[in-house]
């Protein structure tokens, strides 16, 4: 089930997890931080994120990055489920790194770019 | 508003950011990813994450990662949610470790260690 | 808080609600029927409906409802999505017509139609 | 594919349906009322009732309801979601009340109450 550990990472997310380990721990909020319950923090604030573009059109969520009256909500959402994702990961004893990188091996014998180019039949991720 | 660039790393996205956009371009699939639709399926992701926690106690939860019921389950999830954040701030322009490092520099701010310790009342991230 | 009771229903749900809780009662799973769950139900839920959507443009959103191939797929997860917000409120001892009369009443006075008529910057619900 | 037409409703949502059309047209804003929009509105809306929950324990949720710290927003919450629900549903030309009776009568078919009895392995819905 493992990746090839030779094989360069795809992600490094050692630093934002130990900051938040060392975030909770000083404020004795372990407790809190069962799977179930960072699974609907992080549910939250995909809300949140998901919330900035509910009424553009595609067109305008391309730019909402760079507008400034949306630019800094942008941020902040992106890096919350970023923080969640981490401290999930971490509580879930699981390797982002090496999740992701079988996750791209599977995805690419899923959906060879031969037969799915261009279509929207089959396109995730 | 930016994070003092000597400031090390929180996280390191770079090579997973680099294989979705190839892996986009190869089957002519970039058309489909305004962040309105990325936005998207994130959701669809992370309720597929939530899914596999929904009837379980808390205590359950924390052993989920290492169930061999589950632990597919949670790698390939935590993996999917992952691939679609990155996806969806590269499209923005946002850099998520300069985003999360903002984040974290305000949330020690909002909740200073002495005056949360413990407390379920201010708790999050 | 509670609107004039004499005001016509918005909605009523008792059907369903009873359906609901005898489908629990017959099966012993009120034990897992916590808000806490629910909610965490309900959100795989309207992840699974979001996905139908994920990759349409807006305009063949529209049909996803008349389209044959994602007809029944849209019904099926609107209805998922309603079962789940029934049983939800009906473990929080909430009526949901009373509180979306409240809602609707203060959406009206937030929203006037002529601060707010065609334009994106305020446009919810 | 359709319920006998004569069973008895498990739902009405006509008041609600007509009430939210008025409000979109006084105000202009059907156009941005795309089963797409709809369904991220849903979603943020579904955030916001989720994070009411996050840190409570399971028995903690049960009296959200009723404890005055949080009870409005559990029904404002509730309600939020209710609105976008029926709204799509509209949008998509869906009957919320065919769709659910069709669901129930297949869940039975799904979750035969001797076989799922009192376990957490089948639990939806």
């Amino acid at each position: 089930m493992d990746s090839d550990s030779q094989a360069p990472r795809l992600v490094d997310v050692g630093g934002l997890s130990r900051a938040l380990e060392r975030f909770a721990q000083e404020r004795d909020w372990t407790q809190f931080h069962s799977p179930k319950n960072l699974a609907m923090a992080l549910t939250g604030e995909v809300g949140e994120l998901v919330e900035i573009f509910q009424w553009m059109s595609a067109e305008e969520s391309a730019s909402a990055g760079a507008d400034p009256r949306t630019a800094q909500a942008v941020r902040d959402e992106l890096a919350d489920v970023l923080v969640y994702l981490v401290r999930l990961a971490d509580r879930l004893g699981v390797d982002l790194d090496s999740a992701v990188r079988d996750k791209m091996q599977r995805n690419a014998l899923r959906y060879p770019a031969d037969e799915v180019r261009g279509s929207n039949r089959k396109r995730g991720p």
